[in-house]
């Protein structure tokens, strides 16, 4: 008899008509000979509904409140989920993240898991129940209720299957499961059966937001066998393994391609070199809360440096205030910037063992006129930095060069 | 410093604009010196949505899931209020009924409470915050989400109030106080600014529904000074007093007249008197779950006895329907019943030392034209049943008879 974690989000809990549907197919999969703890989020809309009441109060609110408020949407639908199952003839039980002890620190809004007590889980699946949890909340140490950040019922998924061991953790999307690319720039994107956990945490992190990293990362740490599946299409999505468990496996070149549009480079030319320019630069970007990501420092002539870096679109003018007060301070030449680029990353664990696979990336793109503004590397990824009315055909010409279709 | 539990219902706290009032009031309150414990109800509506959402789901939602979600209602408010008081620069401190460990039996939605731990409120207290409790709900020893059933916010107060020693318990209603009758039967009806707790317990049963009952009487156990007051209008309000307390008050011969309409009464008449005649005929209506209310036996003739009650004037045709099977089974005679009928009482401790109280209600009573159909009496109460038409002319007559206008 295996033991399964589900996890539907928002969405496909999101009416009483979606919540009813998720309880049949869960009494479907029981007969079938499956135990299941099922972790669920909030009906879709209820969170923002909720923020925006804090909001009319005070445009500051403090985390740990807002956590308490936030943390009820889950537990209307754990609520709701288990008297469905009721009426299917389950004797369901709903736990809240305090229930069964989600211990987590105390950083409320974002707050990370360090334990949980699997004891309630597994009495209740010995009796044949289904365990209903709410995701997304947890308690610190001192019985406060935190929250772990949006999409973190993914984490509490991941968590409990780690917990208590589950055979696997089903995570329930809008998407039927990874595929090489976005289909909707190359339709013949293929779906991956497999993906390792490596791959998947570059492509989350690139911008196939199919999963939250967290619960990725924490996956990996615990080996839960994960897998990504539609919760309004049947078929078997993909399934994120380890390398270690699956040594045998052929692995392909690469596996997909992820970008990300509105993305915004910013260059400072001509500083003084000496050490710590990167810090002097980066600092205050950083102090202002702005995720960099690509960073590229080039040794011109005359022991003078240029500094170029992307951020986030949204980020731009923020960053272009920052670096104007900057330029005087550091004794710099000037700023050049450009808000109209995208970011594309090749990923693969096949990197490891085959040498060439950026030099035909880069071919490929040359081949099609697309020029290279910036690049980056890591052991199963190249990411390049293109003008961003170039990516699409940048993305389809990788799909092809790489042989993703077939 | 005195040590001051408020208590603010649905209404009180219905919206955005209604909280910041609350908070503006509680802010204004602190300034002049009280350490306060605020206990809230869900907003107006709240419950009433959560509940139709279940109902969508299943028309027996299983208890224990219905707490787990109408308790979210008061989270929502504990939530809102804190962050309300933040932006007042008080640093407030939200709490579920399971973080001050509200421990009560496990009957889920009419839960009973057991135990409350003061701690973590004095804490908080000590250091200058407001502290916000959600009304209404408690854990049971397993950690599951208990309810107290509706008004049990009031109980919450007074349980606090009991449990951190406070100087008073202040529930905030939709009315300025208690009266000597409704105002709206007689205009020149005068708020009480005292009553005793048995002259309480005796109006909130009757009808004047201001207060759960249940809060009263746990009030009166712990002797809390509980005073009910508007949350709309300045005022004092009623001080509900214990007499021990206060023996040397000049009790009036009574405090208030309460009455209650849509009641309704019947008569099996003609049974075959024997011992358990009263169990054979009320043991049905009460397995219906029909509150029987007055109850008036009387033997006639060649050993046969007329029995008649009150119900609620909604359960009348279920009662003509379980009292037409029962007349062929006892060999009674028929029934009678009359469902435009009304209960009145006077209140009053003063009843105690004062005879001719009764007395001198039905000489009114006559006086006026008004027949009386049933009587009953407690040591401060005496109840009559009345035709429902003659009502508001007896309670006038009955408010002026006993000068209570003055």
């Amino acid at each position: 008899m295996s033991l399964v974690v589900e996890k539907f989000g928002g969405t496909s809990v999101g009416s009483v008509d979606r919540i009813n549907a998720v309880a049949d197919k869960l009494i479907e999969r029981q007969a079938k000979g499956e135990k299941l703890v099922v972790v669920v989020s909030a009906m879709s809309g209820e969170t923002n509904r909720l923020i925006g009441l804090a909001k009319e109060i005070t445009q500051q609110p403090s985390a740990r409140e807002m956590d308490v408020l936030v943390s009820t949407g889950e537990q209307v639908t754990i609520a709701l989920l288990s008297m469905a199952l009721h009426k299917r003839g389950n004797d369901a039980r709903s736990y809240t993240g305090g229930q069964v002890s989600i211990r987590t620190d105390n950083v409320y809004s974002k707050a990370r898991i360090q334990n949980i007590d699997a004891e309630r889980i597994q009495t209740d699946l010995e009796k044949g129940r289904i365990v209903v949890i709410a995701g997304f909340q947890g308690i610190d140490e001192f019985g406060n209720i935190t929250t772990l950040g949006r999409g973190g019922s993914d984490t509490t998924a991941v968590a409990v299957a780690a917990a208590i061991n589950a055979d696997e953790c089903r995570i329930y999307t809008d998407v039927d499961g990874i595929y090489t690319t976005d289909p909707r720039v190359v339709p013949t994107a293929k779906r991956l059966e497999k993906i390792t956990v490596e791959e998947m945490l570059e492509l989350a992190s690139l911008g196939a937001k199919v999963l939250q990293t967290r619960s990725v990362e924490f996956a990996g740490k615990y080996k839960v066998p994960l897998r990504v599946l539609s919760s309004f299409k049947e078929g078997l999505g993909t399934l994120i393994v380890y390398e270690d468990e699956d040594a045998s496996m052929e692995a392909p070149l690469i596996s997909g391609i992820a970008f990300q549009r509105d993305e915004a480079k910013l260059t400072i030319r001509g500083i003084p070199d000496h050490p710590g320019v990167a810090h002097q630069v980066l600092g205050p970007i950083s102090d202002a809360h702005i995720n960099v990501d690509v960073i590229i420092q080039n040794a011109s002539a005359k022991g003078l440096t240029d500094l170029t870096f992307t951020v986030p679109r949204a980020d731009y003018q923020a960053c272009l205030g920052i670096l104007d007060t900057l330029v005087a301070d550091l004794g710099a030449k000037d700023i050049k910037g450009d808000d109209k680029i995208a970011k594309l990353s090749i990923v693969g664990v096949g990197m490891r063992s085959h040498s060439g696979v950026a030099n035909k990336m880069f071919k490929t793109l040359a081949d099609n006129d697309i020029n290279i503004q910036m690049i980056s590397t890591s052991e199963i990824k190249v990411s390049v930095i293109v003008e961003e009315s170039k990516l699409d055909k940048a993305v389809e010409s990788l799909h092809k060069a790489f042989d993703l279709e077939n």
